[in-house]
């Protein structure tokens, strides 16, 4: 046989990315010293364009500090940033129902309702890290409180801001369903506690069952409430390639840690079909927005380049290439990380650029915003390290 | 003194464009035969890429129609156009407190909550321009309706969709004002009526002396409740040159109606200061949204030129120079009018694409959605050719 891929070169320039660049950039300028929790938008140079504190972004880095904490590549340090983030937000985050604003001002006094059920599954997933580094119960508390409320809302997401009407019911979001099934993989590991299992195993069903479609072989985001597809409607047709991708490593994830091997290979044909369907063939990358037949779309960023969509892309391929060892998921791989790291990185300033043009030219310059902090790009870096260790250490043997 | 600028031949070309490509384009594709009202998703070549009807758009081709029909260039099947779309939308669009619901599906079932305030104020117009070409008296009370809920509305525009907390109370949103100083003189010319003129005089102040900030030249999108401008947030810093400039042209019309010539030298400082800040000097065109400092923009579409941008930008321009006979608004009209048709154009299936990217190549083929309709390009179109004309009738007078 074959001797398999070297990563080696791989693995040190992972690495060295994530600990020479993306983490001292947010450690130097995306922490809070004076009223707790972090800077969210910061400028291309690290400094602050926007003071304001996006519960998604909070929660999310006091998950990625936590998780680096207890990584091969911790420090003592990132637990203090984690555990200063958590006590900010569990003083000043909360709405009366036990929801998570969806925004602060500096000194953490709520501006944005909680009208986000996403902000429940990045606190569950940040009070589980952080309880796995500390082991300590108001953590854990927190985690289950967090994940309470988001299984709460799942049947109503959007609650009293939902503007939909009777005659249109609101569509099942394949979003709501892929976080679930991170979220099942996160809190039971860091819980080590089996309370959602048979939520998360329906989770991971859905988005199998219902929302990829098998004889088109793309996912689809919005489907009815008796899980149809309106394929009239530009929402019923809405693709999010991006979105497909992360939910596939999801469940190629869940699929190994529960004995799920009959998954492996649907989810295999799903980020192929995801790929062939996203990937510009004349500029590189993979769009951010398409519609399924090639009709219009309604968002004017839908041709450009997202930072977040090759992160989970690199994953992705990366972890369906370990379980099949198909050598397609290889060339994926190889072609979405030359392109990512000729576009996406900043050479200069350091961290990642997030929003390139359809010609993979940066249109902002910012590092860090409502949208975009320390999560995707660590979270892959990590990830990456992982598979292609494990690649090493399982040989040429597949799941 | 030197002959005034010779606009026949571009009277012409604007005459051929609204009559032989804008709405034969609509007339042909745009209106439901089957279900009344119109169609508002075309692709294009102007087929349905979305069969659902979206209030802003549908009463704003009420408006459209009903205004064509009373001009130079109406035909009598004009108005049985406006007509079944204003019969359609008293019919289904109403919500429970005489709002208007945001959308509704082919057949007219309310379908997205009525959560905008704008739905009232294109149901003004629409209603108050057909009881111009009608004298209908359910059109005079449809407008009156409208005008009275746009009114009772603006004090908690988004109401119970409103997600700001008391920390950080909604701001004032100049779209909000610049509409009510549009509404003022179209609905006191249909109506004939004074009944409104307090409140859009106290707009007009409101826009001139609170969104435009004379020391910086631009116009804020967003101000605090107390008047003053949060230039530490991006939100408080959001600038959008199109906005300003339709807002200029409305306030320019309001002064020449009013007599209140003492508006016009401070609009067309306003003007001036638009172009200067939003034109895009490398590519040409005009920026869709900006930081007042020039830090980054949260959206991502910041960079892209949008068709609406360019309409109103030609009409305050034009209206500019006939009031005032400053050259430089000659100049900056022809420098926009030249960009314009050479870039949003459709020369192959007629009307115009909405919206380029940075280059100013198309990046949307649609020709209309739910943000883009029969709408800004007739009446630009429209505006532009009486201002020409009044420009030669009065000769080297100015206002």
């Amino acid at each position: 046989m074959p001797a398999g891929p070297d990563f080696a070169p791989d693995i040190e320039r992972y690495e060295k990315e994530l600990t020479r660049n993306v983490v001292p950039f947010w450690e130097a300028h995306g922490i809070d010293h004076e009223y707790g929790g972090y800077f969210d938008s910061l400028d291309r140079d690290g400094s602050v364009w926007d003071p304001d504190k996006w519960m998604w972004m909070q929660w999310r880095k006091v998950f990625m500090f936590a998780t680096l904490t207890r990584s091969a590549y911790g420090e003592p340090r990132y637990l203090d940033h984690a555990r200063q983030g958590f006590e900010f937000l569990t003083r000043h985050g909360k709405s009366g129902d036990g929801s998570y604003c969806f925004g602060l001002n500096r000194k953490g006094e709520p501006i944005v309702a909680p009208y986000s059920i996403y902000s429940e599954a990045f606190a569950a997933m940040g009070a589980a890290a952080l309880y796995k580094a500390t082991g300590e119960d108001a953590c854990r508390a927190e985690a289950d409180s967090a994940m309470a409320n988001y299984l709460r809302r799942m049947a109503n997401p959007k609650g009293q801001w939902d503007k939909s009407l009777p005659a249109r019911p609101a569509r099942l979001s394949h979003g709501v369903y892929m976080i679930l099934a991170n979220l099942g993989t996160v809190v039971k590991d860091c819980l080590q506690s089996a309370d959602y299992e048979a939520q998360v195993a329906e989770a991971v069903d859905m988005v199998v069952h219902c929302f990829w479609n098998p004889e088109r072989r793309i996912l689809f985001e919005n489907i009815d409430p008796d899980f149809s597809v309106d394929m009239e409607s530009g929402d019923g047709r809405h693709i999010n390639p991006g979105h497909g991708l992360e939910s596939c490593w999801f469940i190629l994830q869940y699929a190994e840690r529960n004995q799920r091997p009959e998954l492996v290979p649907v989810v295999a044909d799903m980020i192929k079909g995801l790929l062939d369907f996203g990937w510009d063939r004349e500029y590189g990358g993979i769009y951010y927005f398409m519609d399924a037949l090639g009709r219009p779309k309604l968002e004017l960023e839908w041709d450009m380049k997202l930072w977040w969509v090759h992160n989970e892309a690199l994953v992705a391929t990366l972890y369906a290439y370990r379980l099949t060892r198909d050598p397609v998921f290889l060339e994926w791989f190889r072609q979405i990380d030359a392109w990512s790291w000729e576009h996406f990185r900043d050479p200069e300033y350091g961290e990642w650029f997030g929003y390139l043009n359809r010609r993979g030219e940066p249109t902002h310059l910012l590092k860090g915003s409502k949208w975009k902090c320390f999560f995707h790009l660590p979270r892959c870096l990590i990830a990456c390290i992982e598979q292609m260790k494990l690649c090493a250490d399982e040989g040429q043997q597949g799941y």
